[in-house]
């Protein structure tokens, strides 16, 4: 057996978890072995995908248990923390970690809140936390931001994290219907959870923007500090006026640091961005960020952001890596505080605005970063 | 002294050597030292370099040498090579892994040619070898799909990869001049050489695509086996026809493959692109490319593809992975032989084809190609 086999023990088989292990099993990714799984419905679930996956007949042997003790204590090198939610699955990638095994995780809250302690834990025992699947699905924005571009001086991140709600938003602006019709719609279709608040408000964004400052700026920001405005108000009404400039709207997620003088402004919020621009024109499930630096200029990324194959693909990435070199670390940064978290115009601010008669275009903080993005990259 | 630190050697001090000396020495990279520079003309670009950077007072000891046995045999912890071309580039990187040292380099020659045989040497080394700024400059398409991506199965790649090329194709379009004039003008901008046929007949985009299907498909193909179509005839009459038919023209470089029936189709050539996308949009020095998995779909990346800060950005992001992590080495992929490299259409044959009447916007498979891609992607 090769010296980089490693041993999958997965925990949680959701979505996002049994993409993930479909593919361990049906693909037979070299050096890649699925031997455990955790989920609270283990049995109902096992004979599901047993089911599914009947046509292969050399099954790997997987133990499947719904008590997370029989997955920590295991032989594996890796655990896949598939679980979501803050609390139990920090505390579970706590113990994987202290247990001596490498973690992936899909789960940008926890890496959002605890990243920075938990990445140090992972140094010291000369582990790996890998969290390409957290932020962008098959977008693969952690690596390009903490790794690729961990040569240039990042200034300024502008992105589309949110599927659920650029989805909704996409709907609007195509079929002139309310957020809350284009909401039931992504439900029906599996892209919306009942209650979509976390997605709509900016809740998940701010946590995903959260995971890039602290990649890109070596800062540590609460997300719950993180200014927000929800874009479940967005109305046909909005559009038509975007559209007389224009422009359309996405909820953006912006971060920009200022490293001399140690300001840091991020928000998320409805905004209103050039119709042409990348942001424009990314619609449904996709997710888009320009990523700028002081010496490589604007770099464009984007790619499906959400649903079970596309995040598995970035698990997998992550899990081969873990193979390919058990001590390769995404860099843990250094951590500071922000000195300043402020929020830039929105489309509420721009009704305002606009209802004082100081509606010019050129006076939208949102809609000029339209502009500057469309003006730069597409 | 951080066990990370990493002592750095420079061979050749041109656009790129240079520009990663002045970051190395203005910017103080944690765990990133310049100790070795060599160039043919050491003497000269030292005096230059000190009277460009003599407003810092603690400027870091640095050996200059004219004799590249100088820094072969130092205590440098790793090489960047910055001195292009196949020969004696080839020879002194294995001669750099042989010493122990891991090897940073911009050499998409060398990379194409010699990349299978010097990243198994390395590995065997247990050193790295890095080439993230041998395609595409800023734009990060090496870890993207060497690495980001390793969790999919690739299949196809497409792609803007000549910065030259594209500056002068998109002078055309909106001058109206002819490519000649095109590249007169960016050569006296510094953007092309006083032979700039490497470029514009797709040496240059053959040698990065040989090394992206080296990473994306496990295959080894011969740069000079890949199909090129030069991009020095096309005419403003050439343009005035694409965009009768919503079009523009671009240097693509393609790949695809169909791993069951073993066939990798590959090409360099000016093709139709439709007008608004991803490609028709990149003008100028970006680069620009589409990646397309079977389970994440389509993921774009396009920047900054050329110049000396850009490229830096990519040898300075390796660099710091070296340092980080020194045993981690860009995937060696796992060498096969092509079995079946063809081409597809490209400008001549749109206009022998147009000639003949044959020329619906739907029988030419560039054409059609900028049609997929502008309705997956933007």
């Amino acid at each position: 057996m090769s010296p980089a086999y490693c041993r999958i023990g997965l925990a949680g088989f959701g979505t996002v978890g049994s993409a993930v292990a479909r593919r361990l099993v049906r693909d037979r990714i070299p050096n890649l072995a699925l031997t455990h799984v955790f989920d609270r419905r283990a049995s109902e679930k096992r004979r599901r995908f047993h089911a599914e996956n009947a046509a292969n007949p050399d099954d790997p042997e997987i133990l499947w248990t719904d008590r997370v003790d029989d997955l920590l204590t295991s032989n594996v090198d890796v655990i896949v923390e598939a679980v979501g939610g803050l609390d139990p699955a920090a505390e579970w990638i706590r113990q994987a970690l202290l247990a001596g095994k490498s973690v992936v995780t899909s789960n940008k809250q926890v890496v959002a809140h605890h990243g920075p302690s938990l990445r140090a834990l992972a140094a010291r025992q000369g582990r790996q936390l890998r969290c390409e699947a957290a932020v962008g699905g098959a977008m693969p924005i952690v690596r390009v931001v903490g790794d690729a571009l961990a040569g240039d001086r990042i200034q300024r991140i502008v992105g589309i994290l949110n599927g659920t709600t650029n989805i909704a938003l996409s709907q609007v602006e195509a079929a002139g219907c309310s957020m809350a019709r284009a909401l039931d719609e992504a439900r029906a279709q599996g892209y919306a959870e009942v209650d979509s608040s976390a997605d709509v408000d900016g809740i998940d964004a701010a946590a995903k923007l959260a995971i890039l400052c602290a990649l890109a700026f070596n800062l540590r920001v609460d997300p719950r500090a993180i200014e927000r405005h929800s874009s479940a108000h967005v109305t046909v009404a909005d559009f038509d006026d975007a559209r007389r400039r224009g422009a359309t709207i996405r909820q953006l997620a912006f971060a920009a640091y200022d490293g001399k003088g140690g300001e840091l402004t991020v928000w998320v919020a409805p905004v209103h961005v050039h119709r042409d621009s990348l942001f424009g024109r990314t619609t449904g499930v996709r997710n888009a960020a320009v990523i700028t630096g002081e010496f490589g200029g604007a770099v464009q990324i984007a790619g499906v952001g959400a649903g079970g194959d596309a995040t598995a693909v970035a698990v997998i990435s992550d899990l081969l890596a873990v193979a390919r070199d058990r001590a390769a670390i995404v860099p843990a940064p250094t951590l500071s505080v922000p000195r300043a978290i402020a929020g830039l115009s929105n489309v509420d601010q721009q009704r305002d605005r606009a209802a004082r008669g100081a509606g010019s275009l050129e006076g939208f903080d949102g809609v000029v970063l339209g502009r500057d993005l469309a003006a730069e990259v597409l």
